[in-house]
């Protein structure tokens, strides 16, 4: 789709708000779970809301965009394509052949861990925007940003669909700036 | 990156070759593990996947691109966006809150399920082109076909961008057109 293409909906948050799945009490109770399937499988809100991606990025200086596992890939892999760049696949463990970069994070029980290949590329010098649909804790994207700092790489920005107020992700993302395309709050 | 962006390969499987990492022995011993990675964060490698993919999606009369859990959400979503079309994310087990379609497949060990969304949309009449990076058994492919024809969705073919011989997934899918972008077997 041409980035021109004229869409209904006037902001991405338009877009999101029509077509968004919300389902309470899920994982647990008291808890709104936000589910974006329906507005991606829709070709009109799935344009609005990668085209407002894409600008973020485009703005932060992206050479690379990071998507994380698995629904980061369903955005992040619109955008790079969208601004003419590749999409760097930040996996989760045991994804991955050996030999991989690896960065563990903390869960709410137990950890975890995001991989990317260590061989047969150089990310050094690398200008990468991560890309994700949910900023909640943050817990991932600042694994990715660690993950990929340590191989050189710099993180000039993230950019999300939504943000879940009240759980520290934005103080925890204090090293390079936070767009977030739903601003209907 | 407009479609008519110029790249300096002269077809998927140039670019593939390119930028492959084949790993011997992974994930069991005889076997070349073929991650595209690489191919999907250098821009120039992954424009051209792209829209090899996209066209091969066009010529198979696609109203929605239908993407597997996690890599084909890699290839799915550019392609959906490169077409004005939306990308339906078809999720591992778990992953979505209820209410949900669920189709369960068999495993080497065990067995698992594939999900979407079951209220809150319509996918009857709409004709679904299945992308995904590797044809292997075609198991889950499989699956995810007998998720979307009890909606009452009409799969209309699968492109993958490699596949393994010898596995019987070309054979698993006989309800519709496969095509497989890379070539230089």
């Amino acid at each position: 789709m041409p980035k021109n293409q004229k869409t209904k909906y006037s902001s991405a948050s338009a877009a999101i708000s029509e077509k968004i799945r919300l389902v309470e009490d899920f994982p647990e109770k008291g808890v709104v779970f936000e589910d974006l399937t329906p507005v991606l499988a829709d070709a009109d809100t799935f344009h609005t809301v990668v085209r407002a991606l894409s600008e973020a990025c485009q703005e932060l200086g992206a050479d690379v965009i990071g998507g994380l596992d698995a629904r980061g890939f369903l955005l992040g892999s619109a955008v790079a394509y969208d601004l003419g760049l590749g999409i760097l696949a930040i996996r989760k463990k045991g994804k991955l052949p050996p030999p991989v970069h690896s960065e563990e994070y903390n869960l709410e029980y137990g950890s975890a861990a995001l991989e990317i290949p260590a061989n047969q590329w150089d990310l050094t010098g690398q200008r990468v925007v991560l890309v994700d649909d949910v900023l909640a804790t943050g817990g991932t994207l600042v694994a990715a940003t660690r993950l990929l700092e340590n191989i050189g790489a710099k993180v000039t920005g993230y950019v999300v669909v939504l943000e879940v107020d009240g759980l520290g992700g934005r103080e925890a993302l204090d090293g390079a700036p936070l767009v977030v395309i739903n601003q209907d709050k």
